[in-house]
C-alpha cells in the first residue's frame, strides 16, 4: 500500500504572448505551480495548478499535512485539505478567477498526482480510473485571442498582431493548418461587439465547416447579449459568458435560442444550484483546475448529465501535465462532447518531455502509459523555475499589466 | 489487463417472513440474483440484484455481451447495457420499484462485480475504489416490520406477530438487543396513520435515545401527511414517503420543518431535476441496486451534497453480497450520515460464508479484504438456487399473495 512520503511543490515560468482580454493583457510570463507526490516505494505522481502566492502558500500547508495518507485515500486528501485551509477565506486565481472556497482548487493538483501514482502501480493510464476511454482522440479547440505583436520593450513571437477580423482569420488560418483543429474558439470581450460579431461571421466565412464560439468574458450587458446573440444564431455552437452573473445569465437565455455557456458564473459546486434554479446556463465548461481535480470533474459531468446540460471545457495558459490530465478526463467523460479548450499553441515552452501530446485533426490521443503517460525534462523544469525566480511576477494581473501602457484602462466588464 | 471471459447469473430463493406493507405482504420467498463475472486470468467478481423474470432475461442479454470487456471500462460497461436494452422499455421490480429506462437496474450487479474484480487485482477493498473508508463502521438501522404470526399454513418464524405498538416494541428490542441497532424505522402503510403514529410514539418511549423513522410507502394524502408531520415532529429524524409523487411531497414540504425523505418519487436520475426544481425532498434514500451502482451512487451523493439534500441509503430484501457492497459503499461516502436501512436481520439463509459481515453496536465494519471482502458458500449457492426452482416464485408480487387470504385487498397507497 503506497503512502505519500513527501510532496515537492515547483512554482515555473513560462513565455507568454500578449494576449488580449476583458480584463487587460497577458504577462510576458505565465505561472504555474508544479506538484510533485513522491510515494514510500519511490514513484512520483503529478499535478499542475495556479502558481500566485497565496495558492502557493496554500498548497504548502497542505504538501506538508498529506505526508503518510494511502494514495487511495482520495476522501481522507479532501479532508485534509478543508481541514488545513478552514474554511470562508475565499480566493482568487488571476485573470477572472475567484471563489468563495478554495478546497477544491488547491485539492486538484494532489488529487491529480495520486490517480497518476495509482495509474503507474496498476500499470493503467489514468482514463482507466476514471471508467474508460470513450474517445481515444479528444478533440480540442483553436483558441484565438486579439493579440499585439509584441510585448511593450521585448521581441515578438511567431504570431504578428491580431488586432482585426484580417488579424483572426490569419491566425485561425495558421491554427487550423498546424494543428488540425476542427472548433474555434475567439476570445473576445476587447473591442465593442459590432466588431466581435464582425470577426466572427468572418471565421464563418472563412471556416464553413468549423464549430465557432465566441467568449466575451461577460463584457456585455443583458440586452447587449440578447442583441449579439440573435446576430449569430446559427453561427456559432454556443455563445459563452455574454454577460456577468446568474442573473444575467438567466435574463438572456429567456431571449435566445442559442445555448449559453459559461466559466464565470458557475465554477464552483455551490453556484450548481442557483444555476439551475435559475435556468441560467445550458453548457458548463469544466476545468479540473478548480472542479477539484479529476473525480470531482466526472462529478460535475454527471451533475450536467443528470439536470440537462451540456459540458465543455476552458483552459487557462497551461503546460503540458495539465495538458495531460484535461485529456484523459475528457477522454473519460461520455458526455463530454464538444471540443475542449486549451491555451497550448501559445506556450513556447514546457516541462515534459515531447512526444506525448502532439495534436493530430485537432485532437490530442490519451497517452497510453501509465499514470498520466507523461514524464518530466528535469532540465526544463529547473529552466522554467529559475525563470520563475528571476521574471519578478508573482500573481497574474493582467489589468495592471495593460494600464503600465494605457494608465485609463478599465475592465471591459458588463461595458458595451 | 483482465477481461470478462464470462458471467453465470443464478436466481435464488430464500425464507422470508410475513412482512406487511403498504402493497401486501411478503411471500414466503424472497428472489435474488447472484452475478459471477469471471476473467481471462481466473479472477471472479460478485454482483446481487433482483430476479423477476423479466429483469433475469436482461442480465442474461447484457452477460453474453459483456464478455471480452476490460474490468476497469465502466463507461464501455454502461454503453452496453445501453446499446443491449434500447431506450424507453420501462421496468417494474417488485414490491413499490419501476423506473422508465431499466439501465441503471442492469447496470448494477455488473458494475459491483468489476469493483469486486479489480479490488481482488489491486489487493484492496471496493471501498478504496471509491475514494476510501471515512467510516470503518457503517451504521445500519433496525428496520420493523407490522408482521403476521407466520406464512398462512406454514410454521412461524421466531420473531412472532406484531399487529400493534406492543409488538413492534418488542420487535424492536430483540432487534436493539441482538444486533445493537441505535437507530429504528418502522415500516408503516399498514395500519391507520393513528395507529402508526401511536407506534413511532411507543417507540420513542421505549428508546429514547434512539434515531426513529418511518415509511408508510405513501400511504397517505398530502393532508393526511402534514397532520402526522405535526405530531411527529421532534421525535423522529425524517418522515419517508408520507405520501406519492414529487408534487405530493412538496406540497407536504411546504408546510413542515420535518425533513422528508424518499425512496419512491426519486429513484433514477431523471426524478432528480424535478424533486430539486420542486424542493420536494430533503433526503434521498440512495440505493445501489436501481442507481447504476457503486460508481453511479457516489454520483447521487455528490448531487445530492451539491443540491443541499441529506443522504440515507434504502434496502430490500437481500443477501451477503448485497450487505458488502452496501457497506463499502457507505463506507465511502462522507456525507451518508444516516444509519442505512437493511432487511439482513430477516433473513435466515445466505450465499456468503459466516463471520465478516456481523453487526456490532448496530453496524458493520467495511471489510478489509480484496474486492467485496466476502467469499461465496457454493453448497449454500446451490441450495437456494434449488429452493428458487422449486418455490414457483417467479417475481416479487405483495399484493396477489395478500389478496390469496383477503381477497379484497387493495393496496393503500394514498388510502388516508
Amino acid at each position: 500500500m503506497s503512502r505519500v512520503a513527501g510532496v515537492v511543490v515547483t512554482p515555473v515560468a513560462f513565455a507568454d504572448p500578449p494576449l488580449l482580454n476583458v480584463v487587460g493583457v497577458h504577462e510576458p510570463f505565465a505561472l504555474r505551480a508544479l506538484v510533485q507526490v513522491r510515494t514510500d516505494d519511490g514513484l512520483v505522481g503529478l499535478g499542475e495548478t495556479y502558481a500566485d502566492d497565496a495558492h502557493l502558500a496554500r498548497l504548502g500547508a497542505v504538501a506538508s499535512a498529506v505526508v503518510g495518507l494511502d494514495v487511495y485515500d482520495l476522501n481522507g486528501l479532501r479532508r485534509i485539505v478543508i481541514d488545513v485551509l478552514g474554511n470562508g477565506r475565499g480566493a482568487a486565481f488571476g485573470g477572472m478567477l475567484a471563489v468563495q472556497d478554495p478546497a477544491d482548487v488547491v485539492l486538484s493538483p494532489f488529487e491529480v498526482a495520486l490517480l497518476d501514482i495509482q495509474g503507474k502501480e496498476l500499470g493503467r493510464p489514468v482514463a482507466d480510473l476514471l471508467g474508460g476511454v470513450v474517445r481515444p482522440e479528444v478533440p480540442f479547440s483553436a483558441y484565438l485571442f486579439y493579440k499585439w505583436v509584441a510585448h511593450p520593450g521585448r521581441a515578438g513571437d511567431s504570431w504578428g498582431e491580431a488586432l482585426d477580423s484580417d488579424g483572426i482569420v490569419a491566425q485561425a488560418r495558421r491554427m487550423v493548418d498546424e494543428y488540425g483543429f476542427t472548433a474555434i474558439k475567439l476570445k473576445g470581450g476587447v473591442f465593442a461587439p459590432e466588431q466581435e460579431i464582425e470577426a466572427v461571421k468572418a471565421l464563418a466565412a472563412a471556416f464553413p465547416e468549423h464549430s465557432l464560439r465566441i467568449d466575451p468574458n461577460g463584457a456585455w450587458t443583458p440586452s447587449t447579449s440578447v442583441r449579439v446573440a440573435k446576430s449569430l444564431e446559427g453561427l456559432i455552437e454556443y455563445l459563452e459568458d455574454p454577460t456577468p452573473g446568474i442573473g444575467g445569465m438567466a435574463e438572456v437565455a429567456r431571449q435566445t435560442e442559442l445555448p449559453l455557456a459559461t466559466n464565470m458564473c458557475v465554477i464552483a459546486f455551490d453556484h450548481l444550484k442557483p444555476a439551475v434554479l435559475a435556468d441560467a446556463v445550458q453548457v458548463v465548461l469544466s476545468d479540473h483546475h478548480y472542479w477539484g481535480g479529476l473525480r470531482r470533474s466526472r462529478l460535475l459531468a454527471g451533475i450536467c448529465e443528470t439536470f440537462g446540460m451540456g459540458l465543455s471545457m476552458h483552459s487557462n495558459s497551461h503546460l503540458g501535465v495539465s495538458l495531460a490530465a484535461m485529456t484523459h478526463l475528457a477522454a473519460a467523460t461520455p458526455n463530454l462532447t464538444y471540443a475542449c479548450d486549451t491555451h497550448y499553441p501559445w506556450k513556447t515552452e514546457d516541462l515534459i518531455k515531447p512526444g506525448v501530446l502532439d495534436f493530430v485533426g485537432g485532437s490530442v490521443r490519451v497517452p497510453s502509459g501509465p499514470g498520466l503517460g507523461v514524464e518530466l525534462d528535469e532540465d526544463a523544469v529547473g529552466r522554467l523555475h529559475e525563470q520563475y525566480l528571476s521574471c519578478g511576477i508573482r500573481g497574474r494581473d493582467d489589468t495592471s499589466y495593460l494600464r503600465r501602457f494605457d494608465p485609463s484602462f478599465s475592465p471591459n466588464t458588463a461595458r458595451w
